[in-house]
């Protein structure tokens, strides 16, 4: 890194990818990147090109020398990169709103994390982030590799349970956009909220909120609920359960206590052609028309609609972190390990299970903080995401029909044995192209 | 014990009772059986009377110097007993038809031990299961207590967590049933056939079959899974799921995995006034008009009907067991310890939870044999269900409704917090009688 | 209760007596002490007549209406009784002379809870204690049993794991004379010290010091061992070590930590006949003639001497806040179990085993707080000690040679297989009459 | 590997180099060496070339066409090569003869493992390691790291607990000279005995024996203890100790159970000059004698005398496996992790912790097989030198002072506040040249 950082981002021909310009060029003091390095496939080449021209002219219009390079060769662009980021979507959006409509169609929930939907998207993606780590593994075996490709739970056991790499973080939004809307909620600036997050992948809790050294944290459960009461509009938490649940749950933890509602909800917006996806798609299609505006030199307002807001700003503070060595406080994916003091950091899990919580983050990576044991009540329903992760990574990777069935069986919003074979059908057909490993 | 064994029974009223009988007659010479005591209370007064005249006349029959004592004094009869049975159901079946018919109404499945039903009749019975286990403290500290009403692992943990009694087993006939039909399916008899069983209450595993020395666990899942196919009526399980689950599910396992299947036909049912508790309650008043017949001095054949075939019967086995100290192995509900060397029986719970489990038998209660780990793809459903039961008996004793929705919450045929709600109010109105904790 | 608390003490006739009467008389309005048992057998009956003569007279002095009775019959004594203590000496103390010298002519250093000593006093210990809580689930099932005869731990795993009684509470006076040095070395009342201690009994640390809010424990480490290095005289900690330890060791630490020096030391006293039992048999001897004194109505100051200081007045205290349902916190050897939310309170031990640590007291008996995990670099010795306990405890039920062979072997102070024979054979036959399952 | 395989063995000048010469040479139909590097230091020049020797004449005997490189530049070896192995030995025999008189000197037992010899190995060690495996990262990504420097244990957890690099597996010849010894004691050949092993390095037990699918444990321990007692020179296992331990412990568990015996006859040789360490140099110095005659062109008869043996044919056999994805069971160190279904091997240690222990061996490398839980009385002691593996590898990496006593203090064999100390400060200053982590 003597002659400045090298970025490699897979997947760079995404609608993120400008966030992720901005985050570098705001940071280019203390994190001088010299080279980011888009890289994506043949299919995704108009839009890589797209994209890269809209880096280029931020880029210039900030001033600093900073190179951005295309290319659909993956191992050219590796060699010597110090840091790579992955945020590709195999099959892209279309192959997403297979994942969404068909489930649906028989009744089920899901999106690219939960139910078949996220089993499906962790089958195409799993084979393709393994081997993206055995070509670091050679061509840059001192780069990190930051993944916030879904469904990061399912990725990360992938890589920890089936290889040996092990430099490998990833990353969500969610605890962020917590983070910030408790800020909201208590009238403070986020920074003066110290809140302690500990859980699995979209299913993350805030267990601890901390404001001038106080303990505030059954304060903040009360008007978090007191809110989403007022809220007429929209499922909202029942106040008595956040209380009797003693830990601030996230937004897709709705999926697993309110099935019935946002099934209901969902039902609606397919009959409509609004599942998650293709709504995605819309502030895409309108994402790229702006892109390729040439006198467009910032980040489009528009991007912060698109879901991932946050996203790949997280991803320029983490790398930040870790180049300098930083030893701050971010929320992140990785084994739940501490130290030979203090081993693990979340006593539900098994010291190699990969979780979602707050960590120290140095040049080594990061190291989870000690959370101590989440609630017996939720023991449960984190115990079957776990189960749900693992046994679908070991589906991705053996490509076994019996062990794929057996994850959308254990998933909590399948709940029937009917539709979980018929779904498998459908979506092992419509992915096809996809999933060799199942088609040997 | 020195003149004859003192066996109480609390709830001898219920139509179980003459199996009981029958049970101790067959095993009088090992087990001298002296005194039996019928508990019951008011309500329950005439039906034990018509329990305790066919007794007699089995008794009788047989020409033992086995007394039957009737009593609603529940501690004039525990003073000295050796063995106390408790199969009383707080409410009687008119409550345990509000526990289903009340949940389906809104869409949620469950009986007296799954979902909604079943944290309702155990709020109902652990406190009066306590009140029991003080009085024996008190009146007959070297006695055990062999529990069989439902929800046995709940009503379990309720015991082991929030009191010091330890001399209770929980008892259940789903896996002598189980035995019973898997050494069918190899043309066996039961006892050539070696089975061990593992996981919870209304939720066992079969992990291993064994005969003539040989482990043919793999060719009986195969077995049971083609018989099932042929079985073309009824919910059966698909093959490919369950030779990669790799144990055998029990026929409550179906209420999870095929939660959409079971709730269709209970739906049915349910219009046509046929809910499960409906249909026993049935049985029972034709049971009873046969017991009044003063010329019957056996067992009907019309109670193995009635659902707890052999419950009765496995009790007198255990008691059996326990009093000649015979050291064979049982399946029964006890906590996860074997001893200091092994120390638990099944590696996915804490040492102190209870498990169901092959168990040896001696003069020192139950201990079960070394089951291992069972597989990642059922931790998930079985911490579930381990936190339901644990929430669950927490809220029993508290009266605390916040945790009540809690426990709703967390369970996984619940699945919405609106319908956890109305239900949660609904039930605690309808069995207000019964729930004086929650209404202090 | 209605009429005034019963309080029945084994082992009455020991010197520790006076101060636990002492005690009681101080907290007559809170806890107020109808009849105090004093049982002791048949060989203690003299200085049984004097403790309780000394003790008529201090409860006269004081003007209150508590009786004191005495009797060598313990079956009488129990009957309805609220708390009972155990402060017997099964052998009395020149058993314990004889734990001492006897390893220690062959180099083996020990204690009453220590090496090859220890085994033997809960060999002695355990049988006894089991047949009282036999007693007590018969006489009185509501009392507890508040043990502080040693080995506290062994005798406590003893009962945990070998029978179904709960009610029993382990007492050291070790973790409050740590409390009143660490709050004398900050200049501070012990009130004003909030110390949370963690580990195993006589292995017990203290891991976290908080003043006025904030966290002092480093601050205190640095000043324990500086003022350990003043202190010329005597064994002391290495400032460098115990930093990086992180947590208080107690005093009993240094037979492990320091076994050489002390063994030096031990083999001095040895010559001198002044192993610690014979150090304490001299200081009884005289606190006896002290309390024939006609005139005497109150505790002697000798008696603080003794060693076993604040033992009593400890128990006192803890049976006052189990009376009074007070809730505050006190160190005492329990499960290690919290409750459904957080069920481990140290999590290198099983969640039955016993510890020694910070409890919440209530009319409930005593639940420990969460400690969180101990230092890696202490699990060793802890696990060593933890082993111990149970195969101690195992081989003082089983009454088997080898266990008791293995028991010796595994304790890290005997070091020698061919020692361990010896010793094994020398101290059987020197405690046969104390021993008699090993004799059947 | 398509051209055939490329070794590379670090410490290449060790005297262990012909058997490893041998073993390939013997396996090269399924194993084709075409290259191996010798790589060693400049100051192991002479050896390094004397062995290499050796090795061309055996090759050229053998008629097959591997290649013997020799190098001084590890960098030059590494690229593109398949497996590497490490024997070197930092500081040679003279730093291990220091490891092994200085702490003797103070009365504390210990060797290349035991005690302070074995935490200044280690600190001397892992630095050299974690290099390694950094170039490896860089230059032979895919290459298996067959580390048989000692101590194993310590180094492995150094890799694992501090780095990313996971394709590391350690060798010892413990395992197979038990196995063989068993194998002996009951007239059979090895291939017909199935020996379970589970533990630590140099802490490893035979957990069960199974000969002609029949279980003789028992049997086998029972002997093994009669044949030692036979044997009535040396330091023989106590039958009735061994009976109740259960399991068969290794030549190493004598350092612990037998300390004192241990000592007095290492205290002999150390008077006479003839340390394990001076002992090994003295057979190594006539070993490079018979090397140097050019018409020898096997591996001398002597070699078997050295201390390793076994050692060499292990890590060919090991790499044939990986090579050949056999699928054999052999025995090495690796973490404790099986799969998702059974996640741990042994339930005594975290998932992430280093154990010896039984492995299925693949193109994958190393998995445990499922060897349950080792008993209680064997607990205490595996987590004390787990503990010690853990605090020693950090200090070899932190180099702080303090950390290192701590290692010192918690290891069973040193008991001494005081000699730790000193011990500490002599062999720092003994190895300066070698730890310059401590000398920053």
């Amino acid at each position: 890194m003597k002659n400045g950082v090298k970025i490699v981002t897979i997947g760079g021909g995404s609608s993120y990818t400008p966030e992720l310009v901005e985050g570098f060029i705001k940071r280019f003091d203390s994190l001088p990147v010299k080279e980011l390095w888009l890289v994506d496939i043949l299919a995704g080449k108009e839009k890589l090109d797209i994209v890269a021209g809209l880096a280029r002219r931020m880029v210039k219009k900030a001033g600093i020398p900073m190179e951005i390079h295309t290319t659909l060769d993956r191992r050219e662009a590796l060699e010597g990169a110090d840091f790579v980021t992955t945020q590709l979507r195999v099959g892209g959006l279309s192959a997403r709103i297979k994942d969404e409509r068909i489930p649906l169609s028989h009744g089920i929930l899901g999106q690219e994390t939960n139910g078949a939907g996220g089993l499906f998207k962790g089958m195409r993606t799993i084979p393709v982030i393994i081997d993206i780590c055995k070509d670091m593994e050679e061509l840059c075996p001192k780069a990190w590799l930051i993944n916030f490709t879904n469904p990061v739970g399912m990725v990360m056991e992938g890589i920890v349970k089936h290889t040996n790499f092990r430099k490998i973080i990833g990353l969500c939004n969610v605890p962020i956009g917590m983070h910030k809307a408790i800020a909201d909620l208590m009238d403070r600036k986020m920074e003066e909220v110290e809140v302690t997050f500990g859980g699995l992948n979209h299913m993350v809790f805030a267990t601890k909120v901390v404001i001038d050294g106080v303990d505030v944290t059954k304060e903040v459960i009360k008007k978090w609920a007191d809110q989403t009461v007022k809220n007429i509009k929209g499922i909202v938490w029942e106040p008595d359960f956040l209380e009797a649940l003693g830990v601030l749950p996230c937004s897709y933890h709705r999926y697993y206590y309110m099935t019935k509602e946002y099934l209901a909800e969902a039902m609606e917006k397919l009959k409509e052609h609004k599942v998650r996806a293709e709504f995605v798609k819309e502030v895409e299609d309108k994402l790229f028309e702006i892109y390729k505006d040439p006198n467009l030199c910032e980040k489009p307002k528009l991007l912060e609609e698109r879901g991932g807001a946050y996203y790949s700003d997280a991803a320029c503070s983490l790398i930040d972190s870790i180049y300098n060595d930083r030893g701050d406080i971010q929320v992140v994916n990785t084994v739940n390990y501490i130290n030979s003091d203090n081993h693990k950091a979340i006593q539900n899990f098994e010291v190699n299970e990969v979780i979602e919580a707050s960590c120290k983050i140095t040049k080594d990576g990061a190291v989870p903080v000690e959370i101590g044991e989440l609630p017996k009540a939720v023991n449960g329903l984190i115990q079957q995401i776990k189960s749900f992760e693992i046994i679908g990574s070991d589906a991705a990777v053996s490509g076994d029909k019996k062990e794929a069935l057996l994850a959308l069986m254990i998933n909590p919003l399948v709940m029937s044995q009917e539709t979980a074979k018929i779904v498998l059908d459908e979506l092992l057909e419509a992915h096809k192209d996809y999933l060799p490993q199942f088609f040997k």
